[in-house]
């Protein structure tokens, strides 16, 4: 694998919605370069968040200025509380007031959040606007900013109101992620691992042997970036629309979920990488107890997590967690459970993960009481 | 042409988004035993407004329970306003609520607006349910309700927010006609109309010679849903996102739009329908202006429209109108004018309408300050 932190290409062949992952070093400072060299418009509408504004605005919006692009900017309040109806309908109205037309575009600038939510503005002002990704979370490189998934949260759960909408270039400057706390780049790295563990039991290796060289930055960093960015968009391009294979990428997150729903998506508690560290652990554990992989692969994936920091436990999340039914009752929100049976990512061994419609949610209840941390006690 | 009132159906093939359109009468009473033969789901919403809902909610509720289907309803206000966010939401809220899944589907049981907005709705609810239209205004059921346009209004501009979100059955009771006023009906039958004067002069001679029938009811009346309908699945099929052709049925849109936003969108002064009417005859005689067409086209064409009873020229709307230079910009705000000039549907005879992207805007403007009634009177 390369030494030199060169920018890397990603291209994602979706047909006339095709587009290009840049990943590097000094992207936001060039971003007016890239975007020019794929867009005639010149009107742009940049939307961020109060957390990352006074860091990368400023220099995204000069190096727009300098090209002859024209752009607004709005600056949302940081949080997931941000993807709602009453944020997205501002940024509507800011993008149609830029008369953002069929060549200008949408800029995403920030984590998770804003390219969920922006996405879907951009999705949906006039039809569909032209929409770019620039991720400044690990998290948002290496999952959200990929694949088109865009939306908002309701009343009824997270993510339910939303479109498809693929963007036409994501710019992942690796330089930000320098700045992230480690507990921030920690989280996002259980999505790096996830690619491994769903059929990539080299790329898992890999980053056994070099997850210290990842954290640290540099070349190795934007190797496993790049390896995580193509994984996802190979997953894309043979199932845009989550028919079928697409539904690997929750791994984990089922179990993960229903413990960000059990404490409020409370981020001081437990934030989305490490709900989806300690679902994948269960993921692998209760295949194992369904007889499906060797414990064995349950122990190596819950070192490698431990090893760089990641919980793996439910023990270990901060404050009370309530009972294995209430927990059960999440999952079974988040999945449709049709005649007591319901769709689950299990696996067969390390990297071999599958969907499995049929899984029992009695099997699901008993195997979730016993990994209590109230009966652990 | 069949003289027997039976249901006719058209297909759309938009490949795996493929649908039909069933045009008859009784078509609510049996609208459960159409949905159950195409939907596997036991689970609607149903979307209203409350002019409609006193007149066909009840027989809709009943016959899906009939078969067995479970099905909440929503009644909204009726009118343009209800096409905005501030309504937007609790549908979205009333399909998650209802928890609605992939074979499951929202029902709009109305006009243009209730159409547009619910499946908005629909095409945001997890990413993309299923919708049914239920149209029950001529204009639904021959333009707004088949082809996949959704959306709602912002302050910048009439339908600037939505997606395209097909559906997966149309239902045209035409029985549900007999129930609309005269002024109603006429405005409808612009966009009838207007299928004859994009590219099939048959038809519109056709119109011209059984209009009277056409209104009465009965076999000429289906005829003329089923050919306006098929005529836009045609094109639907062959530019579904609108990249060329599709533009074309825009025609008398551009100045129709004008008109309706000079008049501050109030029904009691210009119905949308009548907009058009109006329009058409300006994109006729525009075109005669430009030497593209023979002034006798123009001629033709108008005389039919006051045959109907539809307004066809400016002079007829009651109140004062803004001078030229306003509903030029109105056009210009609609339409994207690059460098003076703009894109305009016109026509080189009966039945020969063209997109134009050409047309210079100084030409329209002392078009319209010609045609206007200050000057005219």
């Amino acid at each position: 694998m390369s030494e030199t932190p060169t920018v890397r290409k990603i291209h994602v062949p979706l047909g006339d919605r095709a587009y290009d992952i840049l990943i590097g070093p000094g992207l936001i400072g060039s971003a007016a370069r890239e975007i020019a060299a794929r867009l005639t418009g010149r009107r742009m509408a940049v939307v961020t968040d109060e957390n990352v504004a006074p860091l990368y605005l400023q220099p995204l919006m000069e190096s727009l200025a300098q090209a002859g692009i024209e752009a607004v900017s709005a600056i949302l309040p940081a949080g997931e509380k941000t993807k709602s109806f009453e944020h997205l309908v501002p940024v509507c109205e800011t993008i149609l007031g830029a008369r953002i037309e069929r060549n200008d575009a949408v800029i995403a600038l920030g984590g998770g959040v804003i390219g969920d939510l922006t996405g879907f503005a951009a999705g949906i002002a006039r039809r569909g606007s032209r929409f770019i990704q620039i991720p400044t979370s690990l998290l948002a490189q290496v999952d959200s900013s990929v694949g088109g998934k865009t939306g908002i949260n309701s009343p009824h759960g997270k993510n339910l109101i939303g479109v498809f909408h693929q963007p036409d270039l994501v710019l992942a400057d690796t330089d930000v992620l320098d700045t992230l706390s480690p507990r921030e780049f920690r989280a996002g790295y259980a999505e790096v691992a996830k690619y491994g563990l769903i059929d990539k039991p080299d790329f898992f290796a890999w980053l056994e042997a070099n997850w210290q060289a990842v954290f640290a930055g540099g070349a190795a960093r934007i190797e496993a970036i790049a390896l995580s960015c193509q994984a996802k968009a190979d997953v894309v391009v043979a199932d845009e629309r989550e028919n079928g294979r697409r539904a690997l990428l929750n791994l984990g997150h089922t179990f993960g979920h229903a413990l960000e729903a059990a404490t409020a998506y409370d981020g001081t508690r437990l934030v989305h990488g490490e709900g989806v560290s300690i679902g994948m652990v269960l993921a692998h554990a209760f295949s194992a107890r369904m007889n499906l992989a060797s414990p064995d692969v349950t122990a190596r994936v819950e070192a490698h997590l431990r090893t760089v920091g990641l919980p793996t436990r439910m023990s270990e999340i901060p404050g009370q967690l309530p009972p294995a039914e209430v927990l059960m009752d999440a999952i079974a929100q988040d999945k449709k459970v049709k005649g007591g049976k319901l769709t689950f990512i299990l696996t067969r061994g390390l990297g071999e993960a599958f969907v499995a419609d049929d899984v029992p949610t009695s099997a699901v209840l008993s195997f979730l009481a016993e990994n209590h941390p109230d009966r652990a006690a």
